[in-house]
């Protein structure tokens, strides 16, 4: 089952030519999770071959435009190829009312709705769940309200051992229920213990998506032990005190969130466009937790099951 | 002297990895005029190097999301980098009631200022003029109001012919009245006639945007003789009743027009991502006119002086 990150925009305010800013598609077994939703994702999602049709669901971190000045192209797009399917939308309660406006002008022949999901970025609370994933929102602390987002998965039923099918002869309507954990009744009459009948499933993983923020170890247990951190880096340490100022974090800072919370893997991104040499935002965050990875358009990051 | 625009965006409503929705940039000597701003403009900006404090204005054509998504990207982009000059947008009235509240939410901390500039999309009529240019607007025919813009370069000075300077004895300070057409009397009182002092200045060059638009002759007397004109060209010959009905053109319209109008040169763009192959716009339209050439994300179509 696939769960993976790919980056569609890893810099902050200022765009380059080849650096979008702030958008990541959350792939959970072919359901695609849009995080922020920076100007020209529309085209990242072309470049990317990710399927539009796939996107029900966009998570908006916080008001500032480079986090989501391509909603209106995006859903735009999505109504010209035309959706039917409700769009879901999360994010500060401002959205829709900054939104809306244009969608009236701009959308109003679209065939299909745009439900906007208020989220209070000060708590940490379920945002969205459905049968394969759990959103949880993490405060973070910015100039202006924002949250990032926790993706788990679900725990996934147990493997049933295919050898204990065939010797306790269970017939196919039992398979179900035992991989959901029940116990199995032969015919006569002798109770097989779940546990003899399977091996747990893999454990379910997780991704944190943290932008933007300053520094906050307020974070960390909420994110304690996930697989794949995001934690924004906009500055290097030489310029730590512009960090502070602005409400943002160094690359050392993130590093040091992902080690305290024992991520597994770090994605580190939202760069300032002064600096040319992305190489040494890597260095830094490597020297406090080593597997620091950066964020460029277009990589995918794939969390594997862990081996137990 | 500069004349020559560059495409920024070839596309028309939905676009891919390579090409982006409408925008083109006219250089006429290093004053930029921005000519719609669809999604992605700044990114494209970037890219083909050009100085975003050399924009001061921004013409819209009409309020389709692939002609203005790019202005709050690209007005936000401005404020972040320290502008202060005022930045002029001309378009439809509504652009200021739709644009102005997300502007009001997302750029409230900027030291420049916003001006809109209502353009009345049904007549022919100034709606920007300075020393060097004159912009008129011409009424096209689209399913929402919409507007083309003629740009016309000033008549340049007469050229003075150095040997008569250094023949009459002519003193520095009576030299700029010469070139904008005054006589000139020698110490002895002897009238020299403008016409044995100066050649005539280069004529003036001119540049015709013309999109969204269905064929529509009443715009030929409004381009007559034009140098260069972009006419859109969203379909093939094959699908003119498709053209029709949407209110767009074909590539033989556009040549059409350009035939009609006696243009120097064609550009057509804003191509339906159904096409793959843009060649075949080109032979469409080049049946018709020759000087045909198809609009692509970083082509400059330079303006030469004419020979006369």
């Amino acid at each position: 089952m696939q769960f993976s990150v790919t980056v569609l925009g890893s810099n902050s305010a200022l765009p380059t030519s080849e650096r979008y800013p702030t958008a990541q598609i959350l792939n959970v077994s072919e359901r695609f999770f849009l995080i922020d939703c920076g100007e020209g994702t529309q085209m990242q999602l072309r470049k990317n071959h990710i399927r539009f049709t796939r996107i029900n669901h966009i998570f908006i971190s916080h008001l500032h435009g480079d986090h989501c000045f391509g909603l209106m192209g995006l859903i735009s797009t999505l109504g010209l190829l035309g959706r039917t399917a409700d769009l879901h939308i999360y994010g500060h309660g401002d959205l829709e009312r900054i939104f809306q406006p244009q969608l009236d002008y701009f959308c109003r022949e679209m065939a299909y709705k745009v439900v906007f999901h208020v989220v209070n970025t000060g708590v940490s609370e379920v945002v969205y769940e459905d049968n394969k994933v759990l959103v949880t929102s993490i405060p973070l602390k910015h100039r202006i309200p924002t949250c990032g987002y926790l993706f788990q998965e679900r725990q996934s039923d147990n493997h049933i051992i295919k050898e204990q099918i065939d010797f306790y002869q269970i017939p196919v309507k039992s398979i179900a229920g035992i991989k959901k954990g029940a116990d199995f009744t032969t015919e006569s009459g002798e109770l097989i213990p779940n546990q003899i009948l399977t091996i747990p499933g893999p454990a379910p993983r997780s991704y944190a998506f943290c932008s933007d923020t300053k520094y906050a170890e307020s974070i960390v247990p909420l994110i304690k032990d996930v697989d794949l951190l995001y934690h924004e880096a906009t500055f290097l340490s030489v310029d730590e005190k512009l960090a502070a100022k602005t409400f943002h974090s160094t690359a050392r800072q993130a590093a040091h969130i992902a080690k305290l919370a024992n991520a597994k893997q770090l994605i580190i991104g939202h760069f300032s466009t002064r600096y040319k040499d992305l190489s040494l935002f890597e260095k830094e965050a490597a020297t406090v937790f080593a597997n620091t990875s950066i964020a460029k358009e277009g990589c995918e990051f794939v969390v594997p099951y862990q081996t137990k």
